[in-house]
C-alpha cells in the first residue's frame, strides 16, 4: 500500500505510521517529498488491519497496489475457465445460449416454450421456481413444484437447466433438481448464499448486482471460489442509472474488463438489463461481437399472460431471428455454440 | 393503470387491450384523442397479471396510478408510527441517537466506547457481530460470542442494542441477543431474511440498499409489515453514485420524501453514507434539521486499530461535541432525545 | 397529456384543473375511477403553460404522451437519414470510421498519424485545436494554427475532417476549416452553441453529455435542426456512474435506443466511454453489432508523448487489426464503409 | 505522482520510464516491492505531459498526489472568502437567502414576488431572462427585457439581483443590469463562459454540473479565478441518479466537503434538486445546518401560470414560515442573514 501523508503531516505523525507499518507486519518505504511524505507499506494487503491505515493521524490517501482478489484472478490462472454445466461448456470459446421464461408457470408452457428455443439453438433452459419480487404481493414463484416442472421439461429435450436460489436454506433442495444455480443480482452480496453454493461443486451462474462495480463482482465470485467451488459464470446484467428509458444500463464493457483481469466466463443478459424486446437482439449481438462467453435471454411465447417481466420477453420468432445472426457472428469470433 | 397506445394501434389491437383488460377483472375506460388512444384500466393493480399489460400489442406506455405499498402509506395511517426499542421511543417526536464501533472486538472495547456514547447522550448501542465484507479474506465478525458481548455491555450501562443479522438461519440466535435486527444495505432485498424477520416481533433497521429508490426502500419495508411485523424503522445510508471523494452519496432529501409518504420513522447514518469522518458532524446536524427521527453513528475510540470500518469512525470527543450541537437542533425542531 | 388527480382531491380542485386545461387551449377528458380521476387533456403539449398542470392543487402526477422531438423523430421521417461529410456517407448502411489524435499537436504528427489510419481503412479524420479541459492548467489546444495544420493534412490524404468547436464565436472560423463540427459532451446542453451550428450547413457530430439521457441527446439534436441544419450524426461516448475502473459507462443500448426513436445517424465512440485502450477492439466491434452507423476511436502513434488522453489512445497496429474485425463484422450486418 | 508499475514489468521498462520522468522535469524515487516497483515523480503535476505517464509500457496505475487547483485552495488561504453582491456579504458568517421566480415573466409579476419574498426576508432577488431549456420549443426568456425589469425591481426593492448568463457574447450586456452573474449546471465546463465571466469582477454564482464530482466543480471555479476574478460562491443544486421520484438528488454533503478544501462560499438550491416543493423547506434547513453559506429557492406566487418550471416553486406563505425557520437555526450556527 502506499500511504500519502498530508503536507502538514509532523515528524511525530510520520514516525508513528511508520512504527505502526512495522508493528503490522509491512516494511515501510519512506520517500520525502518537497510538498509530501510518501510511505510505501510492503506486505500483505488483506491483512485486517491493513484498512486501518487511512484512520492514522496524518494520512492523507491511501492507494492499495495488489489486486483484492485472488482465485478469480488471471494473474493466478492464465488459462480461461471452462465450466460444465451438463454437458454444455461455457468458456473457452464455447458459447452458452441460456433462453427460456422469466418464471415456470405450468409443465405444458414450459414444455413448449423449451421446444422453441432448443429448436432454435439455445443450448441451456432457464426457468425461475423461486422469484425475488420487489414486492410482496407480486407472484412469488412455484417453489419446489417449478423445480420439478423444470427439471422434467430439460430432461425431456435434453437441456441442462439454471434457475436462482435466493436463500442459504433452499441450496441442497434446489441442487437436487438444477444443473446450475443462479444468483440474481439482488443477492450478489448475500455472503453467506454465496458461502452455502460455494460448499457445493455445482456450476454457479453469479449475476452483477445493481450497484456493484467490476470488482465488486469478481470478490463476490472470490467468494464461491474460497469456498470450494470453482465453476462460477459471471453474468453483466445492467446497473441502475440515471437513464429512465431502459430498465438498468448495460454495461457491455464489464466483458472485456472482466476478462482482462480474471480467468471466469462472463455471459450478458439483455433481457434484464434493458427490460425492452426492442433492445435485446442488438444488445445480443454486441455481447457476442465483445467476446461474452454467451447470452442468457427470456423467452415467453405469450408475453402478455406471464406471470412475471411479461414486457421484457421476446417472442420465439425473434429468438430465432436472432439465433441466425448470432451464429454468424460466432463464426467471425473463432466460437461455436454446443448443441 | 393508464395505458397509452401507439399513434398507430390498430382498431383490433385497441379491442384486444380492452377485452384483455375486462378479462383480468378490469374496468376499461377509453379515450380517444387526436393522435394516440388511451384507456384507463380500474381496479387492483397489484393483482398478478396487471404487470402484463405492458406487454400487449399496441401499448407503447403503462402509468401505475395506485402506490405499490399499502401498510407502509400514510394513506393507510396518517401519524407517524412509534417504534420501541427497549425503553427508548423512535419515532413520534423522539430521536434515537444510535453509537457503537463497526464490529464488535472485545468486552473492554465495546465498554470504553458505550461508557463514552452514553455519557455523550446516546441512546442506543450498536455493533456488529455478523459483518458483510465485500472481501472473503476480511474480518467477518465475532459471531455469537460477539452477541453475548453486546447484550452483556448494553445491560451494563441500561443501553438497548442493534446489530446485524444477514441470514435467515441466524434471526432467531440474534433474537435472543439484540433489542433491534439491523438489516444491511446489501440485504435489502434478500426478501428471506426479510419474510424470516417479519414473522418475529422485535424492531428492524432496514437500511436502503445502494442501488435502492425509496419506493423500493418502502416495498421492502411492506415485506416486513405484510409478514406481520409493525416495528420498523427505516435508515438512509447513502446510494452509489460518480461522486468519488465520499464512500457513497447520502441522498438527504429521502427523508421527507419518506416522511410525506409513509409513517414509519427513519434515521440518518452519515458515517456509511461518507465514508469520512470530517463530514459526519454536518450530515448529522442536518439530518437532525430535515427532520429525521435520529442518526446512526459509527464511533470508536482508537480508529486506526479498528477491526473493519476504522477510517470513517469518528473519534469520542468529536461525538460529544456533536451531541452538544444535536441537542440545540433538536430543540429547535422540537424534538426530544430520550434517555 | 394525463393528469392524475390525488385521491383527496375536492370536485372544486377537479373542476379548476378542467377550467384551466380548457383555458390553455387543451380538450379535458375525465375519467373518474373508484379512488382516483383521472383527466386526460388533449392538445399541443409543447406550449408554454403546458408544464404548469403538475403545479395545479389536487394533481398527484402528469404523464405526457407525445415525443417531446419532432424533428429528429422517426414518427415524421421513416428513413435513415444519410450524412454526407464530405465525400463520406453516414447512416443508411455506411459505415463512419473516424480516427486520429486528441489534439493537433504538430503537422508532422498528424501526417503520420493520418497516413496510418488512413492505410487502415478510417475515412475521416479526426483532431483538436480547441481543447475542452477540466483543468485551466491542461493544454488548452494549438487554436487556429491547430485547424490549419488539420485541414491540410486531411486535404493531403484525401480525408474529410471533424474538429470540435466549443464557442458560438469561433463557428464561423471552424467552419473554414472543416468538413465537420465536433459538439463535445461538456457542451451538448450549451443551446446557443447548439443554435449557432445549427445556422450552418455543415455537418455536425453531438456528442451525449455525461448526464444526458437518450431522450436529452434527441433534444439537444432538435435544437440544431429546428434551426435549420438537418446534417446531425449522435455519438453515444458513456456516462458518469459509479463503475470507476472505467472513465465513463459506454451505454451500447443507447445505439438500438435512438434509432428505434429517430432517424439520425449514431456512431459509438469507446475511446472516451472507457478511457483505456484495452476495451477500445471489443467495443468497437460491438458498436458494429449494435447497428451503429460508425465509431471513433482515438489513435496516437506515441501516447507516452500526447499533449492530452495519451493513456486512452489506441496505437497504430492495434488499430489496423481492429479495422480487419470491423469489416468482417460489417459484412455480416450488411453494412459498407465508404474510401 | 506515484506511478505503481505492473507485477511483470521488465527492467528496460522501468528504465525507460525513470528516464522519461527526468526528462520531464521530474525527480523519480524508486522503491522496488516484494510484487511491484513503485515509482515517485516529485515535481509540478500540473505540467503538460505529466498525464502521460499513465500510457508508459508497464505502468499500472497513476496515483496524483496534489491537488489539481490552487487558487481555490484552502492550503492557499486559510479564512473563508467573503463574496459581496451588491451590499450583501455571503461567507464567513453570512447567510445568502437568494429568492425570486425561475423566470422574469413581467415587471408587475416580478415586483409583486419581491415585495413578498423581502418582507420573508430575502435579501438577494434572483430571475431568468435567458433560459436554457431542454427543449428549442419551451419559452426561452424575455431576453434584455427581461434584464431591465430585473434591474428595476432591484432597486425598488433595494435588493441586488442575480440572473444566469448563457453565451460569452451576452456577459458584457448581463453585467449592465446584474450584481451577479448565475453560470448553470448546463454550463458549468463551458469554458469559453467561465474565462468569459473571469474577466470581470461582478460576482459569479456557479452551480455544479448535474454529473460533476466536487473536485471538477473546483476546478470549474479555478477557470474564473485564474481568468482573474476572486468572486466566485459555488452552488450544490443536484446530481443526476438514478432516483426517479425527485428531479436530481441533492448531494447535501458537498457542503462540508467544499468546506475542507476550499475557501469559497457554497450555497444549495434545493429547488432544482429536489424539483417539488414538498422537500424545499426540510431541505433548506438541512443545508443550513450543514454549514452552508446560504440557500436558493424559486418563489412563485401563481406556480400554475409560471412560466417555467412551476410545478418546483414555492408559493410565498410557505417562504414566509421557512425564513421563521431558517433565522432559528442560522441562531444555533451562529451565523446571520443580512438585509
Amino acid at each position: 500500500m502506499i500511504l500519502v501523508l498530508r503536507p502538514d503531516a509532523s515528524e511525530a505523525q510520520i514516525e508513528h505510521v511508520i512504527a505502526r507499518i512495522t508493528e503490522l507486519g509491512f516494511t515501510p518505504h519512506v520517500s520525502r517529498g518537497q510538498h509530501r511524505t510518501i510511505v510505501g507499506a510492503i506486505g500483505d494487503e488483506t491483512k485486517p488491519h491493513a484498512e486501518a491505515f487511512a484512520a492514522f493521524a496524518g494520512v492523507e490517501a491511501v492507494h492499495p497496489i495488489m489486486k483484492p482478489f485472488k482465485l478469480a484472478s488471471r494473474e493466478l490462472q492464465k488459462n480461461d475457465t471452462i465450466v460444465m454445466v451438463g454437458k454444455i461448456p461455457i468458456g473457452g470459446g464455447s458459447l452458452a445460449m441460456i433462453a427460456g421464461p422469466c418464471a415456470v408457470e405450468s409443465f405444458e408452457g414450459l414444455d413448449r416454450i423449451a421446444q422453441l428455443v432448443k429448436d432454435a439453438g439455445a443450448n441451456i433452459l432457464r426457468g425461475g421456481a423461486f422469484k425475488p419480487r420487489t414486492s410482496p404481493y407480486s407472484f412469488q414463484g412455484m417453489g419446489e413444484s417449478g423445480l420439478k416442472i423444470l427439471k422434467e421439461v430439460g430432461q425431456k429435450h435434453h437441456m441442462p437447466v439454471v434457475t436462482e436460489v435466493m436463500d442459504p436454506r433452499q441450496v441442497a433442495l434446489v441442487a437436487e433438481y438444477a444443473d446450475m444455480f443462479q444468483i440474481g443480482a439482488r443477492n450478489m452480496q448475500n455472503f453467506d448464499l454465496l458461502k452455502e453454493v460455494g460448499s457445493t461443486k455445482l456450476p454457479v451462474l453469479l449475476k452483477r448486482g445493481m450497484a456493484a462495480t467490476v470488482k465488486d463482482l469478481l470478490m463476490s465470485a472470490e467468494y464461491i471460489l474460497a469456498a470450494g467451488n470453482p465453476n462460477v459464470v459471471l453474468c453483466e446484467r445492467g446497473v441502475r442509472s440515471f437513464e429512465d428509458s431502459t430498465r438498468n444500463m448495460l454495461d457491455m464493457s464489464a466483458v472485456p474488463n472482466v476478462k482482462g483481469q480474471s480467468h471466469l466466463p462472463i455471459i450478458v443478459d439483455p433481457s434484464h438489463a434493458c427490460g425492452r424486446p426492442d433492445l435485446i437482439p442488438a444488445m445480443a449481438r454486441a455481447a457476442v461481437a465483445a467476446d461474452a462467453d454467451g447470452v442468457h435471454i427470456e423467452v415467453h411465447d405469450c408475453p402478455e399472460k406471464a406471470f412475471s417481466d411479461g414486457p421484457q420477453a421476446l417472442i420465439p420468432p425473434k429468438y430465432t431471428s436472432l439465433m441466425v445472426q448470432l451464429r454468424k457472428l460466432a463464426e467471425v469470433m473463432g466460437k461455436t455454440i454446443p448443441v
